[in-house]
């Protein structure tokens, strides 16, 4: 126990602590409360004389994390000034305080008592560092850099502490190279997306201050493409299919949803791309983590949706390169993913299953989709044959809901409306691909609608979750279904099939405005549409004891300080 | 451990023991008995002064278990005259043991000494409402009245211990509607069918008394259903199949057949349709067996089996309408089944993976087969589609054999001839939705016949297994696959067939008919074909170290009092 | 404990212990040594007045493994000689220390002193017999003959010491007729086949000199066939197949190939027939081994491809009955097998799944792609059908790498290609029953192309394992492969898939030739191409208290007496 406390790495920064030490000896002075605490200690630490520094270094990144709450974040959208001015209020405040928690962990001497309160500039300057770990060439440049400069001792410790805590790459380049452990995930994360910090768990970056844009803008934004895209497409097909002719739908519609569904994937992809150049290793987290790696292959299908609900106006026929382009991202990245699937470690499929891995299955079924419309006739059914195949298993995996699945919601969510997307995607794909809806094509059909109303009569189950950008990913099989519903209807016409195809495609349709009316009122009244991504701040390692210690003691030096 | 002996509820109706106080005097002081007894819990829970008080509430309903074999029962078959004399006969006998046990764990003072001996009219109106708890109205209806005659708190709280053994619903009408959670039936329950109570739980019923006969009707009765019904279905295939035409079998074969099975199929419904009635808690437990819930399937397949199996001569071609009567409670069992597999919770598929589960699927082919047979084309396919998905998850589910599938068999059991249920029907449902005996169904069909033989060739592990009649359900895929293998000698028509034909149908018979016989023998010479029905009478707690302790003292206790 | 380890049978062959007292009593002379160990002894048996025994019975085999180094083997094969001279200059220095330590565990008194050194011839005799256990009829015989001889219950008790060792076979010879528990195997083996000796491990056989050839010849041998086989087939289908006519290829090669593959058939045939014969034990402890139980496909696979692969000049057509007598046993196995994944108990698939199991699988689409061939059509439908389905349930659990695969390795492994065998056969059998390459054929061909590539982007983990036999099982997937690519390539012609065809044909022969290159310099340079088959080793119970104590102690025991 006592040597674990010591080899764990030390996330504080310690410069905060050689800064303020006169406060503290006064606040520890005022009622011998640390007696009481180096007494607790020496009870189960009873053997070690380094016990200050062991105390001292059981003190995590939470004051650290206080402290950047005095801080205005020069983030490249943050602009709420209300936030901004009651920081600068706090400030005084809550200085006093990190002032002595950041003393009383630290028995160091008193030689580094010079700089208590360096001047601003300075300070934001560090500070602004905190999310370096997470930019591009940041991480490794500088701290070779740092290395450099290795005749300041202190500097150095102070920079590997910065970015230990968040990397924990005391040991140096090759430990910060690699990517974080799965497990970790699985273990500081919870929610059914796996993406809501634990209690127990610290951040890696600072907890209490809204992060810059780039590093909450997640991918699954990309959901809003899929939702509108498949909008566009719906649309499309009510206004071409001749069962719906007596709904004389204007192609207009169909055009206009196209053009947003377009701007809007523009302005993901370009945002996200920015995200790409400046905060790679953020990407690089997301990447990473089981559930939201399901949502990079969220951007091609959103461009095979723009090509599949492009406007008959606009162009007829795509040309069949439009389809390798956007069919090779998504092969690669199954190539990656089915194999990790399969090949063992931690990203199995038995402990990865989550309904969101439907996205990595439909991308073949709304590929051959397109292929098939195009009139390519082999390459859509290699992605029809490896999405069926991987369907099955995912179908059985999701099903069975294994004890394994660490990532599997326990009850329903929004999420399993994705279970809809393969089978009626893979309808109308297989449709396209033999040229009429044959036997095939209707098994995959009355599995969807099957799905669909074993969910909707479910429906409320789905109440009361915390809305997020990824919903919008939850709606696209909806649309799927209806346009599927259509398909049906062309092939057996009746009331019935047509009054489906009508009632599905306007709960879609309202799904999706209400959904975008919440988007709306999270963007511009709440304005918290991007929360901080919680997951890009997982840390390698975890700081558990520590917390427990701070969780405990804080708040009492806390009361003191201010007190006096 | 001293509040968990408090804090468990009290399953001992209190009455009893109020009843009897001096009788017990007697016998604690023949001995000291119970110094002796109080010293050993004095050890354990030595800082107690309630210890009196927790004594008493940790004598369970075993005691009330043995007052209640001194009373005949009041259900509604129960006849059996011989042992209502024994029943007689051992009262006085018994009579003293309970009374001084029923004190000998009560320590409240001897105000309600009054009444020690009830006359017997009025206990038996009391005891009788042992059952109550299960029965239709009686649960909350009576509740709800002996609230208002709040004013004779003894009579209430005696009325709250009577239901509470039954369903520990000491906090009110909220707990009492809660079912019983999935996982005490793994707890409580052990055997392949999951019904046999474990030798460390105690029943909520009496166990040493026979239950009403409505209560020991259980839905697996429909089984004989199906046994029947699918050898009618049998013989009119063998009568009319024109590869059989050798063989000459008369029609009337089949209309006798389909008689016997359209009156045991009234009959059963009739009767579970009483328990219904009188016994709805009843019912609902059954409905909450993870695996009982799949027999619910079994009313709608027997229907479906009579519409297949009736005679040319009775009707030619039914209405559809028929179908759509028999099918649509399957689709909401379904919709409720499979959600349950999938939406995760005690019931997922991983926990509840049994063979009988096949029966919950074979409803869609056998649904698709009639539909088909009546000339309808999409509602069948609608099915057939449903039952495929849900039938692949279930085939790869049964085959791992995952170590979490509690309620799968250690080793090989009848029920597993429901195995090769779903694929031999799925193979002649196909063919009559094709038109024709083709690629499909011959698939399902050798699937079908592999997994016949797999299990043929293990037959010697299906001795030895006590009789039930849920083996009445696990006859019947063995004429599924006789009417398949009919169908595929139809096709495929060679003496090698129509030899595997007449094989396997005689086989089926003949098994029917052994299952006949046992079952004639188990009703009117053994006199236990309706034993009683375990599982409900599963509690929602366990009360084991009530158990530990009855049988620990119990003996003592008995041997003293009936030697003085 | 101390119960425990007078339980365990006893492994040590007594009879050495009795010979050498004198030279023990010396070294045990010299320090007081034993004195300190029996001290220890007695604090952990504290009440046990049968120490003595109880301590000789503790000591295992290991002595004996080195005894055994001493001795020139009399397998059927062995002739290095360098070996032979080594041993017997070794004999004299080992034999003081095996003599030392057989005494030292053995303190019955000095009544069998007599026989200290016995002649050569008689020992030789002896030993040899260590194999006997897994000889065909010595197991039961000679023991049956030893319990004639009772009268000699010295000798006996040696007999069944000796076989113990093996079999623990204490108890008689119904212990001795059960197989050993499928859990031992998973205990007692590691390695990604399952079929190296754990260090903490000891084997029944001497570990430490190479057994009788037949017992290190195992049925993964017949993995050469396999790889042969399959070579043949495919250039038979390059030379003979249209879209392949550019290269021009002479139908000599398939020639070649196929008189090779039926020499090296016949051979290993041959050599596993006499393994049978001989060491019919060794044979059912492959049988039992969960791992190598599905090369017992192999032979019947390996007949099959030599049928499909037999030269156009020397048979147009086979006669029907070679199918059918191929099929059979792989029939009568995948009962057995598929049975046992099925029917629970230890050899559920749950725990047991591994990519050799697609051995079991694959025979079926070899077994229907032989039929179809010869214009038979139910029987390939139903060997495809029980492939499919089986198939389905296998691919399935594989991919999900359920963590109670115990047999499934932790990483990639050339094991792995063996996901491609099963869907590439599939696709070309499929297309041959069908008469034309339709959407199934295309479907299982690209699950087979995309298996493929996911694996080749993965090959660098496929480097750095031993090389074993069983790697030319792993071969035939990538010509199957290549034989389906061909095939793709006559329906879908063009320069890629002719050149697809061309490549993978490459890279199978390629991989071949490397790997005959590798097997014959393991066979000739390094010789160890059949290293001792630790699987037939394992003992039924662990002896790893025995082990520890060995390792602890042997060194001790050693140094002194050589010292002397």
């Amino acid at each position: 126990m006592e040597n674990r406390d010591s080899e764990l790495t030390i996330p504080i920064p310690a410069r905060d602590s050689d800064q303020i030490p006169v406060l503290f000896e006064q606040a520890a002075a005022l009622a011998g409360f640390d007696e009481e605490v180096e007494k607790k200690r020496e009870e189960t630490l009873p053997t070690v004389p380094t016990i200050p520094y062991s105390v001292s270094n059981s003190m995590p990144s939470s004051p650290s994390g206080l402290r950047y709450a005095l801080h205005q974040l020069q983030g490249h959208v943050y602009n709420s000034e209300r936030k901004s001015c009651l920081s600068n209020v706090m400030t005084s405040h809550v200085e006093k305080k990190v002032v002595t928690v950041g003393k009383f962990h630290h028995s160091q001497p008193l030689e580094t008592k010079i700089n208590i309160f360096p001047d601003q500039s300075q300070r934001h300057a560090r500070l602004d560092r905190r999310f370096d770990s997470l930019k591009t060439w940041s991480g490794k440049l500088e701290r070779q850099l740092s290395n450099l400069r290795g005749s300041f001792p202190e500097e150095q410790t102070e920079d590997s502490s910065l970015t230990s805590s968040m990397d924990d790459s005391t040991s140096g380049d090759e430990e910060n190279a690699r990517p974080i452990p799965v497990h970790r995930y699985f273990d500081a994360l919870e929610g059914p997306e796996l993406d809501t910090l634990k209690p127990s768990e610290i951040s890696g970056l600072p907890e209490d201050l809204e992060w810059p844009f780039l590093l909450r803008f997640p991918i699954s934004s990309f959901g809003i493409c899929l939702g509108v895209g498949s909008q566009a497409m719906l649309w499309k097909t009510l206004s071409t299919s001749e069962p719906m002719a007596f709904l004389r739908i204007s192609p207009i519609v169909n055009l206009v949803l196209w053009i947003i569904a377009l701007v809007l994937t523009t302005l993901v992809f370009t945002t996200y791309g920015l995200k790409c150049i400046f905060y790679y290793e953020a990407v690089k987290r997301e990447y990473y983590h089981p559930v939201r790696v399901n949502f990079f292959f969220a951007p091609w299908i959103a461009c095979l949706f723009l090509a599949l609900g492009m406007p008959p106006s606009i162009v007829e026929i795509l040309h069949p390169c439009v389809w390798y382009i956007f069919m090779s991202p998504i092969l690669c990245l199954e190539l990656k993913i089915y194999g990790q699937w399969m090949s063992g470690g931690q990203r199995r499929l038995s402990k990865v299953a989550n309904p969101s891995n439907h996205l990595s299955i439909v991308g073949n079924f709304v590929g051959a989709l397109l292929g098939a419309s195009m009139g390519l006739k082999e390459g859509p059914i290699f992605f029809f044959a490896i999405g069926l195949a991987h369907y099955i298993v995912l179908f059985v995996t999701l099903y069975q809901r294994l004890p394994t699945n660490e990532s599997l919601p326990k009850e329903l969510h929004p999420v399993f409306f994705l279970f809809v997307a393969a089978p009626s995607v893979a309808c109308t794909a297989w449709a396209k691909i033999c040229g009429d809806f044959d036997y095939g094509s209707r098994i995959a059909y009355f599995i969807a609608i099957f799905l669909y109303f074993s969910l909707v009569v479910r429906v409320n189950f789905f109440w009361g979750f915390k809305f997020s950008l990824a919903w919008w990913a939850y709606t696209f099989p909806m649309t799927g279904a209806s346009i599927a519903t259509i398909a049906y209807a062309a092939e057996v016409r009746n009331p019935l099939t047509q009054a489906l195809s009508v009632v599905l495609s306007g709960v879609s349709t309202i799904t999706v405005t209400s959904l975008l009316v919440t988007t709306v009122l999270y963007a511009f009244v709440f304005k918290k549409l991007f929360p901080n991504d919680d997951l890009i701040g997982v840390m390698k390692h975890k700081k558990n004891a520590n917390i427990q210690f701070v969780k405990r003691v804080m708040p009492m030096v806390t009361t003191r300080t201010t007190k006096k």
